[in-house]
């Protein structure tokens, strides 16, 4: 099968039609149109099979969760999802693994109402790239640089699911049924914070998608913004099936260092703590205050009022 | 050596600065503003190690080739590239490797005046994943679908010495030094026809890069079209480089079918050859004619009066 009735028959997908898109698959260049008054996000992202997904993901999971890492991005960007490109390098082309991945890819660029514009197809060893576009309006900015101290370092949601998820996918960790169903369900199906990213516009004075895990990515916004992190064990939010789990040193260590949850972090100030929260809330996502920026250089976790030594940002001494 | 260390070290250059980045390199996502009037085109192209540039390639011409290939298509549209999104698989980190590759990156962006804006570093086998963005006024539309019957077919340079070009690399093909050069640099450093694109606005009304040989891409737009082509080998330009190949039966395949030369095609009204010529030529382009766009199915080729015929669009029997 050539390259382009690969492309023609599963990925020159019909079933999300933009009319900001005059020109789609299958030619040069896709031909797009930003809305005036919006500003282009973009966002590219590899995954790469044994580096950033298991070598047996289902293709379906691959697709929804190469698509929502990107969509992630845009999310921490307050950016609205429009179009994407992809790239796969396949080391054949097997059909039912191609329709799985289509089926995966309809179904979440379907609900994001994200159209497919382009992209490449090759022969080689197995990885994906994705670039993600969005629209922000241009009297929105909020980065990874626009910290302040004293403003509240707050999450949308429980930490530390995915990377425990990726243990029981691993056989490292052993739950009962129904908690280790909850747990891959958020390693393999991470959800994009669209929503919440969104109802951040004007809100949020930075803001990062928790891909590395939470202590990297607030270490990210600090470093960038040149400010301090004071951060509180007992406020990160956990599931209930992560509260589940015996061993709480690995709980402690996945909500703090694993990544893949894509839970935004970002800062309020204060004041306005409560209206975010209402803003969050009407889309159906939290807003967590979890301890704030300071004028201290540095990321510190506080355990009650202990201070807890931080090795390095992606492991942890309790 | 971490991944923002590399973006930081090799890929946040600094040589071109547009004004219409408001976030580059180093956030989730990059901040973009498409001028007013303007449409955004976007290609993204896949180079894998061994599929599409042999592996012994230096740093400095992957660059360069991952850039370049990416532009053609932007050039294909008419457009003028304004920015990249770069991904890279590396297997290691090899510092005087990245050093090359980054030279030249930084000599092709400075050249065409492009911003790299973001992307992503991985670990893993060798393939560069670029996307290149540019600007096409609204008011220009030229696709692969939009040739008419009776138009002319140009080409706005020699085609073959790419295809050559490899030959020589691979040591399958023998020549004297300086024609060996100028066939390698062809297929090293293949030059997108930026300006030709841009100047044939409103002109061209179809267009596309020849990247995988001439007939093959005759006849995406003769099918996308709904027409059939008509070409003539004595007018398909040879560069003298190519003319001094003993084996001519070589150069008419590298010419047909070889790809990699990465001039553009296009059709143009016959009563507009003129003026498409002379715009071409301020720019320092051509703008061959070497057959005619027609009524019937298919794309054939003339030798002198007799039909050549063509096995397949990439083996040929003369």
């Amino acid at each position: 099968m050539k390259e382009f009735e690969v492309i023609n028959k599963y990925f020159a997908l019909n079933n999300v039609n933009r009319p900001d898109v005059l020109k789609g698959v299958g030619d040069d260049c896709a031909l797009l149109k930003v809305p005036r008054g919006q500003r282009l996000a973009v966002s590219m992202d590899t995954l790469v099979a044994g580096v950033h997904f298991l070598e047996d993901i289902s293709p379906e999971d691959l697709a929804h969760r190469s698509v929502a890492v990107n969509l992630s991005d845009l999310a921490a960007a307050c950016a609205e999802p429009a179009w994407l490109t992809l790239s796969m390098t396949l080391p054949e082309l097997d059909d039912s693994w191609l329709a799985g991945f289509s089926k995966g890819l309809k179904e979440i660029t379907e609900f994001f109402g994200v159209q497919v514009v382009g992209g490449d197809t090759c022969k080689g060893p197995l990885s994906i790239t994705i670039q993600a576009h969005g629209f922000v309006p241009e009297s929105v900015y909020v980065s990874r640089n626009t910290a302040k101290a004293g403003e509240l370092i707050c999450v949308t949601g429980c930490l530390g699911d995915a990377a425990l998820g990726l243990k029981v996918a691993q056989n490292k960790l052993k739950v009962k049924t129904d908690v280790a169903e909850q747990l891959l369900k958020k390693y393999y199906r991470p959800f994009p914070a669209i929503a919440a990213g969104i109802a951040l516009r004007g809100r949020a004075t930075s803001s990062i998608d928790i891909s590395d895990g939470l202590l990297a990515d607030v270490n990210h916004i600090s470093q960038q913004s040149g400010v301090g992190a004071l951060l509180r064990w007992e406020r990160i939010p956990l599931s209930d099936s992560a509260k589940q789990v015996k061993d709480q040193t690995l709980v402690q260590q996945a909500a703090l260092s694993g990544g893949d949850d894509y839970e935004l972090c970002f800062s309020v100030k204060e004041d306005e703590l409560e209206a975010t929260q209402h803003a969050l809330q009407v889309v159906g996502a939290n807003c967590i205050p979890i301890g704030r920026f300071t004028g201290k250089p540095g990321v510190r976790l506080l355990h009650e009022k202990e201070e807890i030594p931080i090795k390095d940002m992606g492991y942890l001494h309790f």
